[in-house]
């Protein structure tokens, strides 16, 4: 496999982000130099996905700390608290995105050098866990010729590297379990058919879109005998927020008697939070929805509703695929060991 | 409101169709002069929609009829039995389509009036019954200020005017007590956003598009009230096979206890099959996924699936609502009283 990952560093420190408004007709990197174009790199999905936005954000961060650096009267403290705020509104739903700042946070101020590991630990240790959710969701599940559906992209793009999601069905193809992977297309901005079907493809991982209807149908009529999805943020009961049109899918997963897994690495995990419904959903610009690739796709001066995510309930959930293991309904007891 | 209907004929029989694939950007007509352009026009759905397929076949047969006469050695029957079948498997599922087919193939082959009498007759029927429809489901509806959910186009333009989804939801926006209608999209050819929402705002009813993904988040965020859509073929269960993702939109609503309506006119019922399992799905061309106004929406050289419907099961359905009044769930014998 090619090793996709959504940044890229160099030996200077230089920090770039592969564009992925642009796949899968152009791979479009863009060098970020500042905290604020980091901000809006984050804002504007050039990178997207729960654990990659902690990532961009810790790298974020430590660009915010050269800038700090360079003013006149470093008001140090004060300063970077400024940066973490604004990155941490950068986008509502992933828990991740506060989780690295966290981390960042805890760095010495006037030591940059150890604010470049951690970014760089923190983007390492994605990818490794991915791997490890990997090893552990494809011991759980059962079968071979499996025929697999995911939404979204919780893939390489989305993390460190490897994936989430992804990353588990790509541990089923490497042990040569894998007959297909069913990507939604995953309206209104088709991460499934731009993203995952484009980076299941780069890695010969056999691959067929579907549009966003079908996915009832085919379960159905056993086209279908598992889904797994990745998650943006899991509250201690279990409740999981993700994509938008997940909610859907693990319902009719749950009349169809398919297993319905979630992979996630346990930053996912917001432990201050008792259950779903305290999980504010981002409500994003409408022309997402009215619009593909700048063309109108409805009448004029018609509006839309453009939900980013939804909350699937924990009972729906089969199982939470973690790099320290899987858990299993009722989630409470789980989640709250791996607090410690 | 303005009277929107699919087709328009003049007191020359002149038969023009609305190319719906031009909607909602252009207003196009097409002037059919033959059975086979509009055996074409159906296969290419220029026209769509369950009862407006019916209508147009019989037009298509009522021109096929026309052109037996011109021929030198007229084998009459032959040549219409041809007419007929070829009209008759342009679209699989649209069950309206045979039935008006076997309604016009009763009238005297050399009676070319006559024949243009019944196809405009059953045109003008199916506004009406779309007209009852909506009063007897406005009737069975309870409540104001409704926020109606509706999938795909089930409106005048997929029948002889009015609509039969649509024609409910007309009823109730005369009578003041809708509040919203909220349309899928519809992918992959997105009737939805592209009729629906075009046809109900020309005449002034409330529409917001929705993507997908999103039906789900909404009802159980206690934003929709009722679902009511149309059908392609009923079976003398109740089973009913309707755009794909209408299946997936009444198990959503079961599970969050809102009313799920189908309105359809007795012509779609297919007494002839026991259940949904009998109906053949129609799986059409790839390209309708994986491109949008000729634009490939993912990676170059991957495939998807492309069903054309699917089957919601008779339990899923809180009533049938048909011109003859709304049956209710179990269906088999108020269904077979139709049959009379």
């Amino acid at each position: 496999m090619k090793g996709i990952r959504p940044y890229r560093i160099d030996g200077n420190r230089k920090i770039q982000l592969l564009d992925q408004r642009y796949l899968p007709h152009e791979e479009k990197w863009l060098t970020i130099e500042t905290w604020e174009d980091m901000a809006d790199a984050i804002k504007d999905m050039i990178i997207r996905g729960a654990p990659a936005i902690g990532i961009a954000a810790a790298f974020g961060y430590y660009l915010g700390n050269l800038q700090m650096k360079t003013r006149k009267n470093n008001d140090g403290g004060v300063f970077m608290e400024n940066v973490r705020n604004i990155l941490a509104s950068t986008r509502p739903t992933a828990v991740n995105l506060f989780w690295a700042l966290e981390r960042m946070s805890l760095i010495d101020l006037h030591d940059t050098d150890a604010l470049w590991q951690e970014a760089v630990a923190i983007s390492e240790e994605d990818e490794k866990s991915c791997r490890d959710m990997g090893k552990h969701g494809s011991a759980e599940i059962k079968g071979k010729n499996l025929r697999v559906l995911t939404h979204c992209n919780a893939g390489a793009l989305a993390t460190g590297g490897w994936g989430t999601a992804l990353g588990v069905i790509r541990q089923l193809h490497t042990e040569g379990r894998l007959q297909m992977v069913y990507s939604d297309e995953t309206r209104p901005r088709q991460q499934g058919s731009r993203l995952t079907v484009w980076e299941l493809a780069q890695d010969g991982v056999p691959v067929t879109m579907i549009s966003d209807t079908m996915a009832g149908h085919m379960m159905k009529n056993n086209l279908i005998d598992l889904v797994i999805t990745g998650a943006d943020r899991i509250a201690s009961n279990g409740d999981s927020a993700n994509k938008i049109g997940t909610y859907q899918i693990a319902v009719l997963a749950k009349r169809n008697d398919i297993p319905f897994y979630i992979a996630a690495p346990v930053s996912t995990v917001d432990f201050s939070i008792k259950s779903g419904e305290e999980i504010i959903i981002e409500e994003r610009d409408e022309s997402e929805v009215l619009y593909i690739d700048g063309k109108i796709q409805t009448a004029e001066n018609v509006h839309a509703r453009n939900f980013g995510f939804d909350v699937t309930e924990a009972e729906l959930i089969s199982g939470i695929i973690t790099e320290k293991g899987v858990l299993k309904f009722p989630y409470g007891e789980s989640i709250s060991r791996l607090a410690v």
